[in-house]
Formats: structure tokens, C-alpha cells, sequence
């Protein structure tokens, strides 16, 4: 399969790598030419010619959302003379898929070899440093062809998805937009509402802060741009998810004051529920390694000293976390090893007189 | 230090071991036998006397926040005869402290020995098989002294929270209420109001779930019966910061209904700098780090080659994620520096021929 990834973010470049992984040919290009050459340093494909002379099987537009149907456009318009066009089919990967579909329409895209795409995965990174071959494994990748669509297209398309490890869903562009809004839209404007209580808040709350809060606010971190591009997108769907969230909060603010606690125990209840029906990570997780952890002197040369010691013992180290205790001479580093290499590196480290604990 | 340590679940044996690892003696004690039994074998200590015939310099009252103030009133009242109590001072973890306080003085207890506290550290899971000696490294713990309590037994406490290897913060109980409303409580019940709307979803939306759904709404999986206890605990300020989410939320709806995409562009700019907001693990502001990106071949040796270049230009690296395309026979890594090094680092990584970004 020869395929042309145009827009090397996290979610491109991913798509390239796992389908080099399956032997594929892939072509590169973003609109950040740096963003492009890591990319293709990563080993994700090689750069598109600017020509655009090219054919490619599959066209994947990995941009955002409202600069689709315009990519799609201008790619349909190139390739090598005689074409009718860069690729014989498209697929992007927006979020939202009526507003890209209208726009295409609009713009006079050929809509029989377009198959609007949605990958349900992603990283809280951006970027193509943050790509991973194995993002998609076990996820699933919503499909929604318009009635135009060609079955071949489609088809192609399905081959694709499958090849990046993920479980096509062909679904109708509303029912997805509906979904993806109370799955992702609406949680990330109530992560970005929570986070904005904390923009005025005293120093002091936010030294208190711990993983729980991370958690809730993490996605608010995402770009704001391209965010409000999506919601506006898809606003029905989630102003009506949001309106219902607003509801029940304002109603456990009367609730909470006029100590009443039986219905803030009953939308606790109901919020347990909630998180019960999400479905547990699918196949496909990072393989399992076993941390190992060493305090460290937070001092220039430790870590070389601690992984040249790892590498004396043959270990390859996955992953490596510090944690810094603010005030203290030390860390913690907890090194992620596959299971077998584990007593190695802790024989290795305790001979090296490094606090270690498995 | 003799420390009696009554609780021994998660928090409490967390605070056994460190304290412990300090060459601490420690009693421990739990209305389940069986839990301080797995503490004592886990090395956290020796049970305590059901006597309660000891004096320890410190007892830690370490179990849920109503029960707090029954339990100081217990221990006062006991210890080895002509002893004013089991303790020469007493402190609690619970993460409310207005409502122990109140409660400690309702039942007559001694309040010039009892120091107030809250240790900001916590596990997804529970009970003494889940503590670390290092649960508490780096992380803040806060110490709400009352008028009465002596300076003595607020200093003793005091040394207990940096022999767990946490930083002290000393503040008022209702200042500190009022932050983990912020910051802790207000987050769970936002997360079950999200978490919520999953109830009645259609399954084909839960299938397309992905990590920022999980962890926006990962709290609300917690104990619904401790959690209606503790946000009854601290009514008003909780209260205080759901009306105002709530406020943000339904008018977000109302502005995406109207096609008025600017308020929901303000409000997830107002979310985003409150995420930047959140200490990062060095426990200042994240922008305090510069990341350099370098490509590195997934095999032994090659982290040593590149921190021992990173030590030979004098550069400290802070933090180190490594990010794995699995299948791939290369890797990110992205090295935290301090701005003024990153520089120094680029130009030594280029000249030992990594692939460098900044």
C-alpha cells in the first residue's frame, strides 16, 4: 500500500509509523517542514515531493477539522498527470465528521472516493515526538461514508484501518458526532470548566493539588484553538450534554448548602455508575514492564553513573520517571525494564550502592 | 521517635514505613486486627498493647474524618498510669479539618495537644498492602494548628512529616478547607456529574471511549458513601466552586447554541492556564524546564552514551520520558533542562550526532 500521511502531528505520524510497521510506503508532508523531518527521522516514511506528483492508494488528511475539506480539495485537484488526483481514495481523521462532509460538498470535493475517518485514540502530546506505532491497537477508528461513497473506497480505506491494529466502526456521520460529543466533546469543556476555577485560585490550593485533580483537568491542557473548532463543530450535541452537566452541578451546590445529602450520595451513585459502563482498555497496551525504583542524588552525573551501571548488567531501560522532592538533595527514578531484566538491573544497582527497590 | 500509628490502612502504614525507615518505633493498631497484623509483617511495626499502656512522642490518628475526634478522645484518655494520655501529642490525616476540630472540642479533648493534619498523598488503591515508605516524598502535608495547640507539639509533629520525607505547610484549618474544596472535593463531584451522563448512554458511544473520558471521570469510581461524608464535611466551599462550574457550563451551552464560538474560546483559555497552574513533580510551574527532543536507537548503552554526553557538558538533566514506537528499533527521549542549559545540551547531543530537537 502506498500511502501519503499529509499533517505529521501525533495522530499522522502515528498512522505513518504503524503502517510502515506492515510494509507499507508512506509520504510525508506538513504544512511545518521541521514537524515533517522528524517525522521521517523517526522513520515514519519519506517527504512528499512538493510536485505532488505522486500516487498514492490512500490520501490520509490529518489536519484539523475545518481545514479538511479544503486539504481534500486541493489534493483531489493534483498527482501525476493524467490522475485524477494524488490518491485513487482520501480519509482524514477530524473528530467531527457532518461539518468536514458539508464543507467538501460545498467546495465540490469528489465525495465518491472520500471516506471520512475518526481514529478514537490519542495522547495528551503533541506532535510527531509523541507518535506511536501502536496508538491505534485494539482502539476503534469510526468510519462514516456518505451515500456517494464507493464501496471500494471504503473498502481501501477499512484495509488501512485495520493494518494501524485498530477495529473499523462504519456508523452515520450524525449518530458519531452525537457519540464523540458526550464521550470527548462535553468532558473536555468540563475539564476546561473545573480547570478555570484554579486560574485565580491562591498558591497555596494548588501546592495541595494531587493526581486526582491531574486527572480531571489534564485534557483542558489541549490546544484552545483547535478545541474551540471542534465544539463549534459539533455544538448541538454538546451544549445539550453540557446543559445536563450543569444541572446536576448547580443542583448539588443547593443541595450541598441546605445539608441535604442524599442527592449529591445519588449523583455520586449515579457518576459511579457512569464510570462502570466505560468499556476497560482493549487490547493492545503497552507491553507490561516492571518498575524498578533508585534514589538518586538530584546532581549532575547520577544518571549517567546509574545507566552506565544498567548497561554493565546488559539492561535495556523502556522508560525512565523521576520524582523530585522539592527542597531534598534526592529523587526517585523508577526505571521500567521487561520483567526477566528486572533482578539484573537491582543486582546491578545495589552493587553500585544505589538505594533500590522493586 | 515513639510513634503509635491507630489506622493502619493505607495512609497509616505508608506512615509507619517511612517513619520506620527513619529508625522510628512504631505501635500499630486497627479496628481490623487482620489489617495491622499484614502492617506489623510488612515491617511498619509492633502492635500496639491493647492496654494502650505505652507512651509514644506522637500518636497518628489515621482512619476516616468522623471518626477522628471519638478516637483522639480515647487515646487521651488512656496511656500508663500518672501519663496525661497514650501520647505526648496527637495528629490526624483527614482531609477536612474544620469538622475534627469542632467535633475534638465538642467532646472536651486536650486541643493544646492535638495538631490538626493532612498529608496530600493517595493511591487509587487501599488497605496496608498497597503503603510505600515513600507515599509522602515531596508531597506537601498540611498542619492546621489551633489557637490552643502548643508550639511543642506542633514542632514534634512537624519533625514527624519531614521524617516522611514530605514538606510541611502550616496554615488555618479553614483556609486549608477551603483549598481542597478547590482542589480535591469540588473535581469529584464534577467528575460524577460528567460521569453521570454515561449512565443511560447508547453502548455504541461507550465503545468509542478513550483515556481523557477515563481520566476526567476516574475519581468518580471512589467510595460514594466516604465521599458524601467528606463533601457534606465541607459544604459551603464545595458548594461555592460547583455554582461556579456550573454557571461556566450552562453558559457555554447557551453560547455554542448561539454560534457564538468566543465565550467558549475565553473559557477553555481560562482552563488551560489553570492546568499550567498545577505544580509539575519539581513542584514549581512546569515552564520552569526547556525539553529537548533527541532520537535514540532502542538498545543498551545508548541512554549511558547520551547522559554521559550530557555530564561531560556539565548540563543536569531533570526529567527524561522516553517515548517507544514498539516494532520501531528507535525511540524519543525528551531531556528536562534548565533553560539556561539547553543550549549547552543541543549543541553536545549534535556534536555526538543525535537527532536533536528543541
Amino acid at each position: 500500500m502506498r500511502v501519503a500521511v499529509i499533517g505529521t502531528g501525533l495522530i499522522g505520524t502515528s498512522i505513518a509509523l504503524a503502517l510502515r510497521e506492515h510494509g507499507a510506503s508512506v509520504w510525508l508532508a506538513d504544512s511545518d517542514p521541521a514537524a515533517a523531518r522528524l517525522a521521517a527521522d523517526l522513520g515514519a516514511g519519506e517527504p512528499l515531493p512538493e510536485t505532488l506528483d505522486v500516487q498514492a492508494d490512500v490520501a490520509v488528511i490529518a489536519v484539523p477539522p475545518t481545514a479538511v475539506a479544503a486539504t481534500l480539495a486541493a489534493l483531489q485537484a493534483r498527482g501525476p498527470a493524467g490522475s485524477t488526483g494524488l490518491a485513487r481514495c482520501y480519509t482524514d481523521v477530524a473528530s467531527v465528521k457532518q461539518l468536514p462532509m458539508a464543507q467538501a460538498r460545498a467546495l465540490g470535493c469528489d465525495m465518491t472516493s472520500y471516506v471520512p475517518g475518526h481514529p478514537l485514540a490519542g495522547r495528551e502530546k503533541h506532535g510527531p515526538a509523541a507518535a506511536r506505532a501502536d496508538l491505534f491497537l485494539g482502539r476503534t477508528w469510526a468510519l462514516c461514508p456518505a451515500p456517494e461513497t464507493s464501496e471500494t473506497a471504503t473498502e481501501t480505506v477499512t484495509e488501512l484501518v485495520r493494518a494501524c491494529g485498530a477495529v473499523p466502526m462504519r456508523t452515520e456521520a450524525a449518530a458519531h458526532d452525537r457519540w464523540v460529543a458526550l464521550i470527548s466533546h462535553a468532558p473536555h469543556l468540563v475539564a476546561a470548566a473545573m480547570a478555570a476555577r484554579l486560574e485565580a485560585a491562591p498558591h497555596e490550593a494548588l501546592e495541595l493539588a494531587g493526581q486526582g485533580l491531574r486527572d480531571v483537568t489534564r485534557i483542558a491542557a489541549g490546544d484552545t484553538v483547535l478545541w474551540t473548532q471542534i465544539l463549534s463543530a459539533n455544538a448541538e450535541p454538546v451544549a445539550e450534554v453540557l446543559a445536563e452537566v450543569a444541572a446536576d452541578l448547580a443542583e448539588a451546590a443547593r443541595m450541598l448548602t441546605a445539608d441535604e445529602p442524599k442527592p449529591v450520595a445519588a449523583l455520586l451513585d449515579r457518576g459511579q455508575a457512569g464510570v462502570a459502563r466505560i468499556p476497560g482498555k482493549h487490547g493492545g497496551q503497552a507491553p507490561e514492564f516492571t518498575a524498578v525504583q533508585v534514589v538518586i542524588p538530584d546532581q549532575p552525573g547520577e544518571l549517567a553513573r546509574l545507566f552506565n551501571a544498567a548497561e554493565a548488567a546488559g539492561v535495556n531501560i523502556e522508560d525512565v520517571r523521576i520524582e523530585h522532592s522539592p527542597g531534598l538533595p534526592v529523587g526517585v527514578a523508577e526505571l521500567s525494564v521487561r520483567p526477566a531484566e528486572a533482578a539484573a538491573l537491582v543486582n546491578a544497582l545495589e552493587a553500585g550502592g544505589w538505594p533500590v527497590r522493586r
